[in-house]
């Protein structure tokens, strides 16, 4: 155990050598400041040995190109044996009397990089050691004051080398939140600006970024030059996104094409002269500087390449000419053979079908021209993998990496405002990437990166340390929100507020998985069910734990809470409360009930507090973040915001004429009073199920005429709230009766239905009647125990509540925590493993009881992924009561296309898979069996309702059935 | 010419002889009041020749039963030849001194009747002569004042015949309000409320009634019998609504079953015994009294007879059992044959197949039972004909009766509400009836009475004297309505008055006649071709001449005018006003513009404006009418009034964010501002018509950010009322701009287009821009004078502005004012001439241009009338540039099927049909000729449109296109 004295009274300098890399100088210098945030004192940084103060120094160099470091290693104080010859990689270390003609530095804490970046991450290191996180600056994550700093150190710190080889992100949509900050703050998306981006990319362990480009050139920005020299500086290597070939930007043709001749067109068949110049000049420009060249070519504006007449061989034809003069173009410029210039190729989108090969043409798979070339895959723009590298295939000699998005302009709907990313899913998601073999390249679009600071930490440190956060830790997500809860609010905070933190950040990005909020509208939640009821009550009382937790947490917890946490996701919440509020707005006032009005006012409140989060966030620390939360988040549908408005407020005049309207509590069916056509009443039969002993009516009005009600009800075994009472529609537009089932009194008959009568007497003299049946039970189901029992016409199941599991080969199904859309849900590993042909399978299987000998529909609701073979499917197995395993397609073929296939859509916006099967069941206790099929089978609920009988419409499914408890 | 001086000072005696009629006598009473009102002094009533007091007295007798008569005929004082013998008729004459032993009477005027009813007749036509409207009570029409009145006679009044032979109406739909209103002013639907009733159809020259059904039991509620009594003593002619047999009211059964049985179902399978025994006894409690005995049977409350399971045959089956039944009963009651005794069956509904036939099945149409029976046919419940008697088929020797309606509960939508009865409709549909032999009973569903007592007049009076009103007189509904204001307000107004008054009415039954209020919502009208706009503008002017006129009227003249022109047209065009403002408010909203909370203000405006002119034509009189206009009027579908609400207003809440709309007026196309994907700017052609020189945008905003804006054009022919301003989003969410067009600046080089740009500046600093287009053109056409002009991708030309027409053999096509459904259409005459099979048709033919050879849609607008044979088809006839004519189907066979026919609802709904049928036409000049087919074919519009290039929406066809004007 070695002890290092950073800082009691005095404070550490921090040396380097006069040889020192400038991007390790210029780091150095950041940790000082962030040393002072901790000590309030700076630490000296010198390269001049005679300059420090202090009796223990930091030391930091990096390997090759520092004699202190060889000097040391000669001098046995220490070996750089564990990063030798790595990438990336550093070792911090404590060396006791350093310097023979130094006496006074008594103490040296030598952090030495295996090459720039390891020095670099090294140093960071050392700053998170000392309690600062590498969202000091983006995420206001305040470090905690300490009056000392004493390091210890059982063994030297020697990190690994990064799991995925270039690790970063690309700053896109970055109009109007971005680009306005950044223009507020630094005149432009500048220098000043990167400072902090790279800063950042470089905390988090990251090396690679796609820069900014919607209104900017990052080589052109700087001013000048500037961006890409200062990338230089700090060791990131540039990219361009995958449209932008040869380190030129995306504006930069229509900017300069007069250079190179008259004609402004993007097309390499008409104008590839001029092109070509084009990109000479730009891989001339930033040739010194470390980059991975964008190859390839697409349409201008991320497009399409040719025009809708071209065929697949057209495109084929022009991307392969364009890559052969690229990459001629680099051979001369670099004058070294291509296999050493780092290159990308981009499968994005329609591209995917020039590198497969489609309509007969064979694709560039092949093609000798992307031979060393990293293959970029893409997610689905949603998060989703699909068409990745398979064992059978053969091995590509520049590897694989994953374009993925946290953020995403395009249909079905951008997401630009808000983080919306369930840490699980992309870990899930991310895993089998990697456990597929995409581990050179990770890249993840990350919009304005504020907001996104919680998924951003967590995509970086996955692919630096998969060893640690990767496939074999179920729990990973979890556990890494913890952490990085504590590396944000440090040891200030209780471990029960940590624990709030992290319910917080569970529900936010819950629920904004569930439906991102460019996506909600006021139908998209449903009254069936308690749906939306159930819904706002969950999210009211999220809100109000966060606001009680934002009035108790410690000042200097506040603006870390307040950026990465409250703003956000009480910004978020309120556009879901917003839509839940209107879409009651909207169902009463389609019922012409009065009670829309008062749902028409809270939605008009919802609409000003979504202003006053906005608000509120962009006025912590005096506006830092100004700007950061004004991109669109209403219906912000395929590329343009124009459909961007708030729901419409309802307002409902009554109609001079008694009318009142009577409904359950959480069901969509109601009754204007008994009518003489109308032989039936509406119905509740909630009370079937044995843990239900509650239910709510209302009596609502479309009129303006108040009345007296009196109820009576043929059954004992039900009360009321109230027997009578008057109504008094200018102060109340609605009464709300309980209704009380005494189990007691109800016997054990089976299901027997009570008759209610409302008797209404309205001041007019009109006299009206309202008829409702309620159901209950009290069967006894305690011969199933653990199976699930049929009330209301329907079952629903969460697939994580199975009765039995039986894996094969200790292969077969695991539960992962908040995997599903709404809570957990199962999946089979290992991951690569495929069922489909084998002829046992692991299965999960389920016990439940159904009403009656008849046909159902089974529904499984399962996450919405994609097949992993370009244009494959996927099959999912089950069987019925011991019947033979069915196959059934979740995806049919020719999927996704480029994202404007109808299902692949619904999936994208609903975040579900829905597939029926029609099946037939006996009265009494049945199964289910679900096989494991492939990782990407996930199953979240399984519905099963009678054919006959439709169930009414739910966004989320059902609520769990009752189960028959345990014995 | 014979002069008779009924009142000067003194005024006349009535006196009848004491053996006279009882409602003879009753009917000189309420005609000695009906004298008081003109004169203020009230006729003295006598039969005993002493006490007259006047020198000129008036006489009434009935033939046959007036010994004073007879007497002055033997004295030959008069003859009675020219009504001996007829029914209903009277003749009016002046005797002098009629009584040798009572020389001080030295006039009478002598009112006989040939019956009863011409006697009661005659004496309600001296009313008349005197200035006292049949709608004195139940249209307020207060009789002028007059100081004398000298009676002309320049020959005696001889009346005629009445055309039809039972003539009447039916109370139905009386609940809420003929049934309130009878409650609250008579204590129930009793014989009080009856003898006004009564008076009514009297006066109207009718003779015929069904009675209130809904609640009402005719024979039962007088109290007792009283009913029934005072409709015989005035000679009404009771019969029973369609579906009640033998004298009973439907609710009878339910209340009555009891004492024939323990079993209340209405089946004539089950329980025929009792059901026989029932109807026995009604029959027998109504047996003196004059009437039409309804057999048949149908389902209870206007049901199907028998279950969905049944056959056709079944059903007949059962009829023809029950009918036979029936007959027996009468014949047996009556001791007489059954030609002797009056019944009526209706083939109503479903009762069609049983009588016509289905299924295989022979049906009831020579069936025994019906011989000498009335069959009473019915409208389409909408006020169309359908399946009537043609010439081909066999004389019915009970001859035919029509059920027609003013009034319908029942899909696609009630209409109880007010009068939506277009009386030129009402006309030459029920022309055609006449024509078709259907003369034997006319009654009509006249709902609460109150509301349509002006086209309920023009039904009596057509029914009575044919001659006059009916096929013969292509103008019968605008004299009628001359005549009938006269009636109402005599000379008390100007002749201009009665000309605002008849412009109201005409403009009242014209537009709910394009869509009655009951159906009307926010979306029936478009905003495109200005629809809303121009709809909105005639509504508000006629609104406005309405206020002016009830301002100015004399005191007399308002209670009529108030209560069936001022409050029950203002009412309805209020409901108008409230939809298009609706309409506006949810477009608008669903724009997200701001601008829809302007229409959200106006809308609720309108609301309240809707009880407001309810609870003014209650008040009238101190409140005579009070519940009169009670009826649920908004969304009235089918059976119930459950849809009854007003429109949603909608209100829209800023978004925070710079986000202008820029949109043409009357126009749905909108811009949000320039869009880098957006490349077509929105477009105007409206100026490409010679005869428009202005246009206007309007600039909204959805967001609460604002702006200055500036506005600059390409082409020196347009100019603006405002190149640039300033927004003001909180005091006028719009800006709009006038744009002008100077055609001398435009030139003659064929269409023009014009590029307006509107550059925004918000007061974030945001800048943004719209682009407009607008087209133009000097084209000219003189060389195709007369010719309709495709501008803006369409042609719309009024069927009656043909070109040429062509008859045949004196026969052919006639224009026929205020038929269609907003303006004038064509008819062809004789209405019995049947075309389809001629080889040459009369024809109108139409010249117009089109601007390209290509394929068009020819889109025919005809009234929406239904074949005349039961299952048969509707056909039309047309060609195009000479070619040979094409038959195309209006409607296809197996239309209406009992009024659950989409395409017939459709046409109740939207008062037209519209059929499309591709053509090919030449660029230039082409010709259309229609052809005639049969009398239900009625062109009003043909709207001719390019295949490639949809019609906007439209509800009431695009304006009329561009003439070329004749030289």
């Amino acid at each position: 155990m070695k002890s290092f004295c950073l800082f009691e009274n005095a404070i550490s300098d921090i040396f380097y050598e006069e040889s020192a890399l400038n991007g390790v100088k210029r780091v150095a210098n950041t940790v000082s400041e962030d040393l002072f945030l901790v000590t309030g004192k700076k630490p000296n940084v010198t390269s001049i040995l005679e300059n420090c103060i202090s009796e223990q120094i930091i030391i930091t160099a990096t390997l090759g190109n520092s004699a202190l470091i060889d000097s040391f290693i000669e001098r046995k104080l220490l070996n750089v044996n564990d990063i030798t010859g790595k990438r990336e990689c550093y070792v911090i270390k404590v060396v006791e009397t350093p310097f023979d003609d130094f006496p006074k530095i008594k103490q040296a804490l030598v952090i030495i990089g295996s090459d720039k970046r390891g020095a670099i991450y090294g140093l960071f290191r050392l700053s998170e050691m000392c309690g600062v996180s590498p969202l000091v600056f983006w995420g206001d994550a305040e470090p905690e004051k300490k009056d000392k700093i004493h390091l210890e150190f059982e063994n030297d710190i020697v990190s690994k080398q990064p799991s995925v080889k270039y690790r970063g992100f690309f700053i896109n949509d970055e109009w109007p939140a971005f680009g306005k900050w950044c223009s507020e703050k630094y005149g432009d998306v500048n220098a000043k600006a990167y400072d902090k981006v790279f800063e950042l990319l470089l905390r988090l362990k990251g090396n690679y970024l796609w820069p900014a480009m919607w209104r900017s050139s990052f080589s052109e920005d700087g001013p000048g030059l500037e961006n890409a020299r200062l990338a230089d500086e700090y060791g990131v290597i540039m990219g361009s996104s995958h449209h932008e070939p040869l380190c030129r930007a995306g504006v930069e043709w229509q900017n300069h094409y007069t250079q190179y001749g008259n004609d402004n067109t993007w097309s390499f068949i008409s104008n590839s002269d001029a092109i070509t110049e084009f990109w000479k000049d730009g891989v001339l420009r930033n040739k010194d500087f470390e980059k991975i060249i964008t190859i390839g070519m697409r349409g201008e504006n991320d497009s399409h390449l040719m025009g809708k007449d071209a065929t697949i061989q057209d495109n084929i034809n022009v991307l392969k000419k364009a890559i052969a003069v690229q990459n001629q173009l680099l051979k001369e410029i670099f004058n070294t053979e291509l296999k050493h210039i780092p290159r990308m190729f981009a499968i994005y989108k329609e591209v995917e079908d020039f590198f497969f090969g489609a309509d007969g043409s064979d694709g560039l798979r092949d093609f000798d021209g992307i031979k060393d070339v990293i293959l970029l895959l893409s997610d689905d723009n949603h998060g989703l993998l699909r068409a990745i590298p398979q064992a059978q295939d053969k091995p590509h000699s520049g590897g694989y990496g994953i374009y993925y998005h946290f953020d995403y302009h395009g249909g079905p709907y951008s997401y630009e405002w808000l983080n919306h990313t369930n840490l699980v899913k992309a870990w899930e998601q991310l895993t089998m990437a990697y456990e597929y073999g995409i581990r050179e390249m990770w890249i993840v679009n990350v919009g304005d990166i504020k907001g996104n600071e919680y998924p951003l930490s967590f995509f970086m440190d996955l692919a630096y340390d998969y060893d640690k956060w990767g496939i074999s830790n179920l729990d990973s997500a979890a556990e890494y929100t913890r952490q990085w809860i504590t590396a944000q609010f440090g040891s200030a905070i209780s471990s029960s507020q940590k624990t709030q933190i992290h319910n917080i950040l569970d529900a936010y990005t819950t629920w904004s998985a569930v439906r991102i909020p460019e996506s909600l509208n006021p139908d998209v939640f449903h009254n069936n069910f308690h749906e939306i009821e159930n819904t706002y009550n969950a999210i009211t009382n999220i809100m109000a734990q966060a606001s009680v937790l934002r009035a108790e947490l410690p000042r200097q917890c506040l603006s870390a809470f307040e950026s990465m946490v409250y703003f956000p996701s009480m910004a978020f919440f309120n556009t879901m409360l917003l839509n839940l509020e209107a879409g009651m707005n909207h169902i009463h006032a389609e019922r012409g009930s009065l009670v829309a009005n008062r749902y028409s006012t809270s939605l008009l409140e919802k609409i000003s507090m979504d202003r006053f989060y906005m608000d509120g966030f962009h006025k912590i620390l005096n506006g830092k973040w100004n700007h950061m939360m004004e991109s669109a988040h209403m219906c912000f549908r395929t590329w343009d915001d124009n459909n961007w408005t708030y729901p419409i407020a309802q307002n409902i005049a009554p109609i001079p004429h008694p009318k009142i309207l009577v409904s359950f509590r959480g069901d969509n069916t109601y009754n204007l009073g008994h009518h003489w056509q109308e032989k039936i009443p509406i119905c509740n039969a909630e009370m079937i199920r044995p843990d239900i002993n509650k239910i709510i009516f209302d009596i609502d009005s479309r009129g303006a005429i108040d009345f007296n009600f009196s109820i009576t009800c043929d059954k004992q075994w039900l009360s009321f709230s109230k027997n009578n009472g008057k109504s008094n529609l200018k102060e109340q537009p609605r009464t709300s009766i309980e209704v009380f089932l005494d189990r007691d009194k109800l016997g054990n008959n089976g299901e027997e239905i009570a008759l209610i009568q409302i008797n209404f007497e309205f001041l007019d003299g009109t006299i009206k009647m309202a008829l409702l049946n309620v159901k209950a039970s009290n069967n006894n189901y305690s011969r199933h125990p653990g199976a699930f029992l049929e009330t209301q016409n329907y079952l629903c199941i969460n697939a994580v509540h199975y009765n039995e599991k039986t894996d094969v080969d200790g292969m077969g199904w695991q539960i992962v925590s908040r995997l599903g859309r709404t809570g957990n849900a199962i999946k089979s590993f290992p991951v690569t493993k495929n069922w489909i042909n084998e002829s046992i399978r692991p299965y999960v299987k389920y016990d439940f009881i159904v009403s009656e000998t008849r046909e159902y529909i089974l529904c499984f609701y399962l996450s919405p992924r994609n097949p992993m073979i370009k244009g494959g499917a996927l099959k999912g197995f089950f069987s019925v009561n011991d019947s033979q395993p069915k196959s059934f397609d979740i995806v049919e073929s020719d999927f996704y296309a480029g994202g404007s296939n109808k299902d692949w859509s619904y999936g994208a916006t609903n975040n579900i898979r829905k597939i029926s099967i029609p099946i037939s069941l006996n009265k009494g206790l049945n199964h289910l069996k679900f096989y494991a099929a492939e990782a990407n089978v996930i199953p979240e609920n399984i519905v099963i309702y009678p054919k006959d009988i439709p169930l009414p419409e739910t966004y989320l499914a059902p609520p769990e059935s009752y189960r028959v408890p345990e014995h």
